[in-house]
């Protein structure tokens, strides 16, 4: 089966850093297939402008090298397809004679695939469509978790850890802003490498649960006369009761991207809007505030051994089935029912509506409500996806 | 010699990702000289509050995990002692017995030590004032880099090698504010792991040399124009031709420690300020500002196994030193003359009064004026530092 058909890999969204793992691992596998391997530049763009790049005969070495960097390799976009659009791509496909085209991306890329499968259908077409989910927020549905997460997850949790230890040493009042558009799952994964109550974060602030200012406050406050000092996640994506983005009020100039999200990473806004209350409120002394921004995405050296075997599984996976099969789908992890820490990924088809365009959000058993912090069940739950290779800490005081 | 002494530990500043290693490299030589270790919680300012914490019997197991665990282990301080205030800490050394006291810090430490010492001769106790070096600055003088600096090299290092692959794979100008209040030797650092012209960071902003806000613009645009993208890296402690802090002019409201230091981190507003010039003078699209922050001296999993070592072996060398003599000294790392990869620091000792208070800057051949970028002499000389546990990486576009 499969031998010298025209394939075609593109990456769409924000990259992570295992995004070239599932791309060399689709490589990898329709290099055995003996398939004539195309890469798209800069995602559907690059498709719409006939920018692609055999990928046919990259060897072992240098794809083990494409697969450890982070970044898209192949570029992506933000371009957000209308139907115009993926008529444009399709018949580029078709005059390139596709017969299989993979994108790695989150739900925004899984929606552009439905429209094109859609329209091939119609045309009778035999196009293959296959998703393949990369994301930090881990906030694809139908999925346990998204390739790209756990290595983010990983990052923060370092992060965090470290803050701790310093934080420690010279007591005062930190904040974190952590990416997460709509899903507070990465805000979460700074509590990853806690050992006891009095580590930080103390508290965490995520999208799902209105924030309101005063709750904040005083919440700070009373960790702060705990411990004599406090350590706070915030998601980027924190919204009022009125669901209005906290971001979206203090922002004098906000930039937009094509798929009409504001921009929250890259300015330090917010974080110095909530050190200002702080200061100003509580009086404390030594407020800091970080905002993570992208390093999280792509920080070279923290990466998980666990995300990236799965990112490249999911890759093999997903060609290993559709070289079997003539459908369109998105390649998933099939979900848990029971959080336990010896946990093993299972990979599963899922169909791409039911995926495309959608946004999971932490379950309310992974956060307590009441003292802002994350339950044993997303410790059980996300624990398993950073890996373990990490390093043992202890401080004197 | 040696048995039965009372010895202090004191650490005293930002701590680094190494601090605890001098810590317990000076631990476990005196445990062989069967000292009794007393560690000053939260340096000078534990001393003169009476706060001591017994360090004679922690396991090798404890220590070594402690040697790997950022922040100050003992507790830090931004107390800057006057002479009442080293007075006092004399005093109570006399009372406690202490022989040796080690302090672990930057200028200012070494600074409070020189005073101590001084007091000490004039009513003639017996002390032993002992500085060992830590700063992720990379500051002090007579030394050839300071431990520390390492490992902060290394973090920013892979932050921007993955910012590089990132902002390629979704083009867009890339600005991140690095640590260094008036050394840009860090910030110098986020180019260590480019391997050609096209990579980012393709800028490089320091405080040894003017900003001057037009002349950043221009070479922004010039990068931009070349590449379709451009990845900058600032100094948080950038000045203008008057030597006033860019930073200084734009926050509104500054914040200022015990040593008359503006807050430079913790906030995102040099970032965000020189963002919207580019965004509102040269309209580029996908303006991104990061400020690096905390981490930078505190992050988990990207120490330098150079810098690591060195750390400790020059808390083992000062220890071994002081038992041998019977002088106040501050411990340090041999300067090169000539710079290349094959290097071996060499620990050396350096008088108080050379190195207390004293700021060293970034060397001129170590910096190229018109093109904003850093020197091969530069590369040669930090390289070394960052050690070899790296990761290989490659795109395809």
């Amino acid at each position: 089966m499969g031998s010298n058909k025209n394939i075609l890999i593109g990456q769409g969204g924000g990259p992570t850093n295992v995004i070239n793992q599932s791309l060399v691992g689709i490589i990898k596998q329709e290099q055995l297939f003996k398939s004539k391997i195309f890469g798209a530049i800069n995602g559907v763009n690059g498709i719409i402008n006939e920018r692609f790049h055999s990928l046919s005969k990259l060897s072992s070495n240098d794809l083990n090298q494409i697969a450890n960097t982070p970044g898209a390799s192949l570029g992506s976009t933000r371009d957000k397809p209308d139907k115009k659009y993926c008529l444009e791509i399709l018949n580029i496909l078709k005059k390139k004679k596709i017969s299989k085209f993979y994108y790695i991306g989150g739900n925004d890329s899984s929606d552009s695939l439905k429209i094109i499968s859609e329209y091939a259908k119609k045309i009778q077409y035999g196009l293959q469509c296959i998703h393949i989910p990369k994301t930090i927020d881990n906030d694809l549905v139908k999925n346990d978790h998204t390739p790209g997460f756990g290595s983010a997850a990983k990052y923060v949790a370092q992060l965090f850890s470290g803050i701790n230890f310093d934080v420690k040493s010279l007591p005062g009042v930190y904040l974190g802003i952590v990416m997460g558009r709509h899903a507070g799952f990465l805000t979460a994964s700074t509590s990853l490498l806690r050992k006891d109550e009095s580590d930080g974060p103390h508290l965490i602030f995520i999208p799902e649960h209105p924030f309101v200012i005063n709750n904040f406050l005083t919440q700070v406050k009373k960790i702060y006369n705990k411990f004599g000092r406090c350590v706070v996640a915030i998601s980027e994506g924190i919204q009022d009761k009125n669901k209005k983005l906290v971001s979206q009020k203090i922002i004098k100039k906000s930039e937009y991207d094509a798929h009409g999200n504001i921009q929250l990473s890259g300015t330090g806004s917010l974080g110095d809007f909530l050190s200002e209350k702080i200061k100003i409120n509580l009086k404390l002394p030594r407020v800091r505030a970080d905002t993570l921004g992208y390093p999280q995405r792509c920080f070279i050296g923290s990466a998980s051994e666990i995300d990236q075997k799965e990112a490249k599984q999911i890759g093999v996976f997903a060609a290993k089935y559709a070289n079997k099969n003539n459908n369109s789908f998105s390649a998933g992890i099939l979900e848990r029912k029971i959080f336990n820490r010896n946990y093993n990924a299972q990979f599963i088809i899922n169909s791409l509506a039911d995926v495309a365009g959608k946004t999971k959000i932490m379950k309310s058993i992974f956060y307590d409500k009441k003292n802002n912090k994350v339950s044993k069940e997303f410790l059980n739950y996300a624990l398993p996806l950073i890996g373990k290779d990490l390093i043992k800490t202890k401080s004197i005081i």
